[in-house]
């Protein structure tokens, strides 16, 4: 299969890297002419991923025209910010080509001020002249360790399910192992909102607090995504999944997050703007948390650890409020939201 | 409350440092008179918890007499294996005294032969004369984070409700935040069978794997933990839970685990037997491994990670071949396991 790859970060050269390896003909796209040109000479990607030599048959364009002539399928590998903007240059290509492409994005958050998931904003951009299905690859897959080739494993799910079984044969290798999902939602959902919990994590390790603090934080995380995601339609099981609690896990207990290193960054007293110049590059955390926490409160879903990240990271709340806010809860039953939960989606599966 | 703490293991200890903590009256039990000498004339337990120094109000005995006679209530923090030798002690004692109490335990793992959960063997062994009600205490609570006063959230289900929530109020502390749960089963599957996991993630960092398989064995762990707690009457959303993926997450990605460090000797070249002499404690995923993989066959659930871990430590699978049977499983559906949980759970809420 002929794939393209939107965006030469450290996810888009790494699927590259997969992609070659599953024989498809690969065409990476970048704006940086520097990053281009390193990938087509010297065969490595150093500001995104160190020590790794690329495949001499992955080759980049700064042409998006000649990045969709090429392409029967599209890998979206940009920012969420950015998301909206790309697609539409896209589609827009893809008119004037009179072509159809399958698409399937890998960004983790939900846009800002409308709160909405990244399929939803691909769908109101493409049509079905344009692309046959949108799909999502979400899971526990630090870029560093694909592009090593360490055995990993992701979820795949999209609008019309058949586009997702194409892109599981499209990446499938011995080590990128890829699982349908028919839950789009709940995939989507789960990637986007763990980026909050890395941050809040990364803070309270920054602060000294130890597992059973973070066991918790990421456990009663996961508990609000669910509950969030649930409402919106999603299968609470799905937050049991790669792209719920496997994602979670790599992103909240691991120094190769950069959500949680952002996290450590403003415990260790930077401002949020100093830590995320320092970082150099997007902390998707930041935005996801301003969007959560407004549509939690639009959807009337409660929220205790976004929203107190988000009274930390965006009103001045200090650590010790913040701490406070956390764990001064009332004596509680863990199964009542839980219950809740599963009692939604009864009523969903019979209605 | 007068409780009495059976057992002067670090958890056991951690734990009266908490009941203290909330005006309970404390008294240890435990068989070692070195340790219980310890305990009572320098105030540590330097074994099991090194660094903590104990409240002087925190009193051990080696009399289980004693222990028995001070209880209005009993934590059992004793091993899974011998958990049925020490409830029968006490059973006998409390019929001698015409006594009754009420009882939390806080082992984690399965009967042996009989694949029994610990209340279930305590339900054998107690009535209604001695116990007024079973319950489980669990969740990611590393012994020595507890003793610390780092904040620790933990689940207590028992068999008639109403134990746990006296539970609730015994243990609740401002930096110990003890969760209701109504799913006995979930809870003590939860807590037994996240060591099996521990063990296999031990020793795939032993074998020097990165995040991204580790995650991807602990959410398919869990998975099929979830799969045969549904099977035997669990809820399956208690998985998502503080006994469920938040007491994995501690286990699994934690040095404190004894099970992960006995993964990572077996890695590094250490017979099973070695390995568990030189953790000169109990290892209770070893055990449980067998009693779990037994239990699947028996009623009928897939648990390719157990069985995995069950030939690499029994019958002399090799950890290439441990390997192999891990990741070259079929393209697969994820939420396929996933809906039929929920689906079985329908049933079972609708029958």
């Amino acid at each position: 299969m002929k794939v393209s790859v939107i965006g030469t970060g450290s996810f888009g050269t790494s699927l590259s890297i997969v992609l070659n390896d599953n024989q498809n003909q690969v065409l990476l796209y970048g704006r940086n002419h520097d990053t281009v040109n390193e990938i087509n000479n010297s065969h490595t990607n150093e500001r995104y991923l160190k020590h790794i030599q690329l495949d001499e048959n992955i080759v980049a364009t700064t042409s998006l025209t000649d990045a969709i002539e090429h392409a029967d399928a599209l890998v979206l590998a940009v920012p969420v910010s950015a998301m909206r903007t790309v697609a539409t240059d896209i589609h827009e290509h893809l008119k004037t080509l009179n072509k159809q492409v399958l698409v399937v994005h890998v960004a983790k958050g939900l846009e800002l001020n409308s709160y909405k998931r990244v399929s939803e904003v691909l769908s109101e951009v493409f049509d079905d002249t344009t692309v046959s299905d949108i799909c999502v690859l979400s899971g526990p897959s630090h870029a560093e360790e694909v592009a090593e080739k360490q055995p990993t494993t992701v979820s795949v799910a999209s609008i019309n399910v058949d586009g997702a079984k194409i892109m599981q044969d499209i990446f499938m290798t011995d080590y990128f192992r890829v699982y349908v999902n028919s839950d789009l939602i709940g995939v989507e959902i789960g990637g986007a909102l763990k980026n909050i919990v890395a941050l809040a994590v990364g803070a309270l390790s920054g602060y000294g607090f130890g597992d059973n603090p973070k066991a918790a934080v990421i456990t009663r995380g996961l508990h609000e995504i669910a509950a969030l995601g649930t409402k919106l339609g999603a299968n609470p099981l799905t937050f049991l999944g790669l792209s719920g609690m496997g994602d979670l896990i790599v992103t909240a207990t691991s120094q190769h997050s950069r959500n949680y290193r952002c996290g450590q960054m403003l415990a260790s007293g930077l401002s949020l703007e100093e830590a995320v110049d320092q970082m150099g590059m997007v902390v998707e955390g930041v935005n996801t948390t301003r969007a959560a926490y407004e549509l939690s409160s639009r959807v009337d879903v409660e929220m205790p650890i976004t929203k107190t990240l988000f009274g930390y990271l965006f009103e001045g709340m200090n650590e010790d409020e913040a701490f406070q806010a956390l764990m001064q809860r009332e004596k509680t039953s863990e199964s009542e939201g839980l219950k809740q939960l599963l009692e939604n989606q009864i009523k969903n599966s019979h209605s």
